[in-house]
């Protein structure tokens, strides 16, 4: 039998009060592929935008496969919400289609934390391409944030660019890492290390403390090197086990120092700014490529022009522009 | 004093018959940000193209700075010019904006080669994104092949996404590297390992040679260690010397080798029809942008919704649609 889905009203309302049923709800509104449903999902965050913005904080959290990014964000949760935060989690999985929601889809590997009234998770979207997974997790971010989530941890697999897609959605952007000094650089693109603003190097208990303040003093040199980035600050580098539950507190201070530092000197409200222009474009582009390939006289033009672009018998451009002059009558 | 234009069909016919003088001003063409410029551009080269696609070879040539990457490209180039290849030398430089072209600006850099009647030298194009400055190249192609350049060699300076776009226009990908094992892994990126077909070791002379034979067992094995290639093809590691003239015939054997291997099984063509389905989308993608944002109405509305957006007084994508149910009016 299927649910009578609730009225925009009940949904605003609903997630105003923090409803979690209501707001899982509105969730899969976002990620459906419906128009309708779309539409609706929508009309309730235009609603929800209508309110005084909320006072939250946006964590993104990368790392390596077995460095222990679930078990860290129970721990970092569990304090988090110890403290009285409400925490939301979601993620960006771009292989979730294939997969089936590896990431988080399996709510067993932060058993804790989502037991907890304070906290509330959520796997990763599914998608055909990073834009639409990114897409889906920017909408969740604004319904949890107006569902009273003050504190939202967007966790992401690492492949390919999704670092980028998290990075371009959060406040701060924390790194977490392997004991070891040596082969880090190898399994860590570069460019990752240089948006982190706190690296933390897990599992940094027992025999692996030594291997660990090895990885720590890499990375303190490494940052060290890094060119001065926008926002003036400079990345930390910790230790922590999210296992013993030791430096946990220590990565929390960094995050909140980060924030009030980027609070007091502007960068925070003009990055915020920087990426809702971002994502503006990007949603913009996603429109402007739907009307066009769904154009009727575009479609019944468009295989042709593509076998003779195939073919040689014409250059891209000129079949790009014909195409295009097609669109425009 | 301005040069009167010459007819599309006194270009055609220049280009035909090699005339280097009217296939630079094409090629200026090409690059120029004007309208009618560009529509001439065009119309040259659906003319070239309506002829019998010429036999050519399209190389990619990328390396860290201070790999020797011209006086490479000049040894390679003498040698192929000495044996009847008439070679056509591009650049891919996103950053040639700023620095006013310095890769392969300064035609000195390859005196011999530049002075070659079988040679033709050309600067990167400028331009504000890198997809503009790869379209440019890419029609440039087509122009010097159409002139009669059997060998097409494009250089890029390995910053940023520049040998993405290289990659994506060239039949074979070549990397130089320099001498000793240590330490290329970190500046050169994994990806860029991952998409060459055969690597050379330059600078393999005198002090260097034993570093550079570290270097060549390096990669040799890290080369073992990747995926198969979709084109069936075991990259090659090689080592040489630019400066001493010892190995380019190699390099050059083993780029011979690639062509005949990959036309044999047809992954070639397949490759090259990939690439035109590719820019076919890209020069889509470029021309449905500037339609929409040249549109008055969309032009008309774009600052105050954008300014709703920065402020947080709508979501990116209430106001993408709007702006785009605008623009389909």
């Amino acid at each position: 039998m299927r649910r009578v889905l609730p009225t925009v009203e009940q949904f605003v309302q609903g997630i105003r009060a923090s409803d979690r049923v209501l707001l899982g709800r509105a969730i899969t509104l976002v990620e459906s592929t419906r128009a309708d449903h779309q539409a609706m999902a929508q009309e309730i965050i235009a609603r929800l935008m209508e309110l005084p913005a909320p006072d939250t904080f946006r964590i993104g959290i990368t790392g390596s496969p077995g460095v222990g990014k679930s078990t860290f964000i129970e721990a970092l949760g569990m304090y988090l919400t110890g403290r009285g935060r409400r925490v939301a989690v979601l993620a960006i999985d771009p292989s979730s289609a294939v997969s089936q929601g590896s990431i988080l889809g399996d709510k067993t590997r932060m058993e804790q934390l989502s037991a907890s009234g304070m906290a509330f998770i959520r796997p990763s979207p599914s998608g055909d391409s990073l834009g639409g997974v990114a897409r889906k997790t920017r909408e969740t971010i604004l319904l949890v944030e107006a569902a009273g989530f003050d504190t939202v941890i967007i966790e992401t697999v690492g492949v390919g660019q999704s670092e980028y897609a998290v990075h371009s959605m959060t406040d701060v952007f924390l790194l977490l890492l392997l004991p070891g000094a040596g082969d880090e650089l190898q399994g860590i693109k570069r460019g990752i290390v240089e948006m982190a603003d706190v690296l933390a190097v897990n599992k940094s208990d027992g025999d692996r403390a030594s291997l660990a303040a090895q990885a720590r003093a890499h990375y303190l040199n490494a940052t060290h090197l890094l060119p001065p980035k926008d926002s003036g600050w400079a990345p930390r580098v910790l230790a922590c086990s999210a296992q013993e539950g030791t430096g946990i507190a220590e990565v929390w201070a960094a995050l909140e120092e980060y924030r009030t530092t980027t609070q007091t000197n502007r960068y925070f409200y003009e990055n915020r700014q920087k990426q809702a222009a971002h994502w503006f474009r990007e949603a913009l582009e996603l429109g402007l490529a739907q009307l066009f390939y769904q154009h009727p006289a575009v479609k019944e033009r468009y295989a042709s022009l593509e076998a003779k672009v195939l073919s040689g018998k014409t250059s891209p451009f000129a079949a790009a522009t014909e195409l295009l002059d097609i669109f425009r009558k």
